[in-house]
Parts: C-alpha cells; sequence; structure tokens
C-alpha cells in the first residue's frame, strides 16, 4: 500500500487531518520530566526523559490523529543516546498505529542521499524505526532528490519536499526570480509526483507548504491538485484555521496541519491553566481536531470565519 | 582563536588546502573490514568496522593536511550505533590535530537550527565529538541560517553554506533566476561573513562551491575576498587541478579541496593496483598534497596546466 493510500486512509480513519509534532524542547517539558534540563544529568537520562515524555503523548495521540512528525535535531542534540530514544518514539509511534513523518530535512548529492534514505526509509536498514516519510531538502536539485523519489517507490514511502517554509525570513531565496524559487521547486515536485501516485489519485510526493503564507498556500493547492501538503506555522506559529483552510482538496483531502508546541507544551497555556500537562494536551489535541477536521472535512468553513 | 585563524595556521603548518572526506561507503571498504557488508554482522559491528577503517585514514592523515570532513548519512545508516562511531571519529580526528568539517547539511527554523547548531558546534553538548564547522543548507532563508552564524561566534566555530554544489543537476534551483540563485545566497554569505571575521582577514563563514562548476568558481572567489571555500568534486567526481585552481587566494589561502573516494578507497585505482589499501591511501594522499599544496601555494600552475 503507498504512503499516499496509508495517508488517505489515515485521514478518512480519523475524520482529521491534525498532525503533532514531536519537538521535544527540553526547557519547556512538563516538571515531571525536569531531569532533561538538570545540569548533572547524564545525556542518557535526559534523551530518556525526551522518548518517555513523547511516548506519553503518542499514547494521547494513538487512534486520534493520522501522523506524528518527530523533529530529529532535539534527538540529535543527545548524540547516540538521542538517537537511541528517536528510534524508540519512531518504533513506539508506528505501534500505535499512527504515521511517522520523520523530520529530518535531508539533502545531498546521489550516494549519500541515497544512504539518508536508506537509514530513514528503507525498514531493512531501520527497523522498527522506519518512518512513513521524511521531509526533504530541495536546493540540491534533482538528482539529489531521485535517490530519496527511488527510495519511496521500493519501500512504500513517502516524502515532502521543502517548498514554501513557515519562518519569517522564508522569502529571502524561496521567492528570488520569476517565476519564483517555491514555484519552480513546486512544478518539479509535481512531475516527481506523477511517477509515484496511489490508488486514490493523490501522489506520495507532498510538499511542505507553510500556513502564514495563506496566499501561497491557495496559488499552490490550485498548482498541485495531486501532491499531499504538510501545513507547519498552525498554533504557536501563528496561523489559525482561516489561514490553512485554502491547504486541502475538497473533501478534507490531501494535507496535513503541524503542530508542535501547541500540543506539546498546552500546560503552559493560559487557557489550560491548572491542569495536570496531559490533561492540557488531551484538550488542545480536542482542540485542534475539532478545528482541522471541521475544516478539513469542508464541513465547517464558519470555524475559519468565527477565528478569522 | 577564531575558526577562520584556525583554519589558515592548519593550512600554513601542513602547506596544503586538502580535506579529506571520510565517506565510509561499506560497499567499498578494504577486505579487512568485510564485516561492515555482511548481511548476517549487527548494526554495531558494522558501525565499528566503518569507524575502526576511519580512524586508520586519520592516522595516515595527521599531521599531514589541515582537516578531514566526515560525511553524517553514512553514519546514521548504523542508527544509534552509527552515531556513537560518528563521535568516535570526531574525537579521534580533533585528538589528531586535525580540523573537523561536519559535513551534515542542516538547515531548519529558529530553535530547531538552534538545536542542530548545538548538537554540532557547542563543546558543552558535543563534548569531545564537537566540530569544528558544518555544512548548512540555507533554502530555509536568513533567520534560519541565524543561529548558526550566532553558534560559530559563541563557539569560535566555523559554518560552510552551500552555494554551488558539485552535483550535475546542481543548476535545476540554483541557477534559477536573475541573478542566479547561488549568487544571491554568496551574497547573503559575504553579508553574514562580516560579523565572524577572524585576525588575518578571513571570516569563519564559509561557501561550498564545486570544483565541477569552475567558471562560478573563479567569479565566486573573485566575489567573495574574506570567504573561506569548501570546494568539493575533486578527484572521484571528475575535477582536477586545472579546475580548482580559480579557489585559492594569493599564497593559497582561502580554500579547502575535497576528496573522499579518491583517497579512502585509492586501493581500487589501477594505478595503485598491487598495494596494501593502506599504502594505497598514502599514495593518494601524498599526489593529492602535491597536487594542490603546489596548486594552493601558488607555486606551480604549470602542474595544472600539465594535467589540464
Amino acid at each position: 500500500m503507498t504512503y499516499a493510500d496509508r495517508l488517505e486512509a489515515a485521514i478518512a480513519r480519523t475524520a482529521n487531518s491534525a498532525l503533532i509534532g514531536l519537538d521535544p524542547h527540553a526547557d519547556s517539558l512538563p516538571p515531571e520530566f525536569a531531569i532533561a534540563r538538570d545540569p548533572k544529568a547524564s545525556r542518557r537520562q535526559k534523551a530518556d526523559a525526551c522518548a518517555q515524555f513523547l511516548c506519553e503523548i503518542i499514547e494521547l495521540a494513538a487512534g486520534r490523529v493520522p501522523a506524528v512528525k518527530p523533529q530529529s535535531a532535539f534527538f540529535e542534540i543527545y548524540g547516540a543516546d538521542g538517537i537511541h530514544a528517536w528510534e524508540r518514539v519512531v518504533a513506539t509511534a508506528r505501534s500505535a498505529g499512527l504515521l511517522v513523518i520523520g523530520d529530518v530535512k535531508r539533502g545531498d548529492i546521489d550516494s549519500t542521499a541515497a544512504a539518508y534514505a536508506r537509514a530513514f526509509l528503507d525498514p531493512a536498514v531501520a527497523g522498527e524505526a522506519v518512518c512513513d516519510a521524511i521531509t526533504v531538502n530541495p536546493y540540491l536539485g534533482g538528482d539529489a532528490v531521485q535517490p530519496f523519489l527511488d527510495a519511496a517507490k521500493a519501500h512504500q514511502a513517502g516524502i515532502y519536499v521543502l517548498v514554501r517554509t513557515s519562518n519569517k525570513q522564508s522569502a529571502l531565496f524561496q521567492d528570488h526570480g520569476t517565476p519564483r524559487l517555491y514555484e519552480r521547486v513546486a512544478s518539479c515536485v509535481r512531475e516527481w509526483g506523477n511517477s509515484c501516485m496511489g490508488s486514490g489519485g493523490l501522489s506520495s510526493i507532498g510538499a511542505v507548504v507553510g500556513a502564514t503564507h495563506p496566499a501561497e498556500l491557495v496559488s499552490l493547492r490550485a498548482q498541485l491538485p495531486t501532491t499531499p501538503l504538510l501545513i507547519p506555522g498552525y498554533g504557536a506559529q501563528g496561523a489559525g484555521a482561516a489561514e490553512i483552510a485554502g491547504g486541502f482538496l475538497p473533501g478534507g483531502r490531501g494535507a496535513l496541519v503541524n503542530s508542535s508546541r501547541g500540543i506539546l507544551f498546552a500546560y503552559k497555556q493560559p487557557r489550560y491553566a491548572g491542569l495536570h500537562w496531559k490533561d492540557a494536551s488531551r484538550a488542545a489535541i480536542d482542540a485542534m481536531i475539532a478545528e482541522v477536521g471541521a475544516l478539513g472535512c469542508g464541513r465547517s468553513a464558519s470555524g475559519a470565519q468565527a477565528r478569522g
């Protein structure tokens, strides 16, 4: 079953498009995981605390959202111990029936890109910690993306190519030229995707498009009618339901909307004051599902208008 | 002492600009490390074999070349065991007095980029496996590069921003627009570099420019008079002395020329037939030093002409 088909099934099964980003910032972890920020703790202890926290988040998310997105950087700071933690988190999420999108943003020349693709997408190499999809940086060009396309085909996996990222200065290079660079990248993504189509009409080759650029999101959605979008920028980064509405295909298909800090560290938000962190995160997941699910399934444009 | 100054001192000390890329392709390792490609071997055994091979390469390189460049992908395929091997290789190279440029090509939004910068450049986080410099992908924009600049300043480290890569289809996006994207990136690299100048007039913020584009290398050298260049593409990727000649500042300053497979797997080349792998690699290092050292120090334009 292709990644595109697994993705569509997961969105249909959970009736929402919420993606929970697993970025375990040590400074924000709930007090019971404070060892992660204890200068006297070992690297192993810190990594284990992050993994334990994320496994509890996964327990809250299982069966409720289609996918999670662990962020490699927050594991890599613990070196080999961090990669142990990554492997535990990915395997736990997969066992819980969640799709796993490894947010690794890798990109390199041919044989090196092939090694990255094996590391994350080949079950014979990654074992239980294999990802369903990963994010890929396109700066190096088509031959550098090709090994990831090959791996997507060989292992029924997916990739999400960075097109228009959610950060404030993403225009610096992504808006360069006429057409803009991100539009040029998008047209390549569409072309690359043609060779990896699922049976439902969606490709396994996706694009990352930030919710913080709602006009571009609408135009890219039109330019990429068969491309799954990964939409960061919702929640803590500032975008709400109104901004993400343009990212969906009819019927709530074709997009995942990511929230990381807004879910993981919900206990820090005034509206969840007094709740145990787990109850706060559970409530934040409920709120996101209500907002994103309603929009995604096209049942409530009013949800967007009410917030916008 | 800034990275720029350590780099200049290392080039002066060894009288050459050869950079040995540490990319342990399991399929190419000498027979005594064949366990790295044994399907029955554990991941730990494979990673250990790669590390052992690279540590022996480091022994050959110590005191002879200024720097080595381990490639993260070939360690990541072994998961946590691979990162153990990475840490051993980086620490061994540093102990041997070699500068270590981590070829990780990371790039991500603010807080995530900061985590990557800590993982590789902060001695309090990376310990003995801290890198002197890393490669950085600029696609996400200025705010995504900033945490790496901050880390370079805080930890006297360096970064090399991908500008014009050595692969065949690098023009696909890097040549996009007018001026070309890579020229736009280069002008930002120059600007970013102004805040990280060493006492010798070179910045700690460098650029990756492939030797496979010799005309661009010459024009970028002119556009970036204080930027250290990391020049891949020499050797196995096809470029020779004539192609790299344009990358140097007067006196052989300001550039490192990388060879990976050409050194590591020299024993497979016809001209080293019959030699033990270690003698072949030693001879290949000698040959590269003779060619790159002569060019770099401006002593032999004839070397380039003889080959070109």
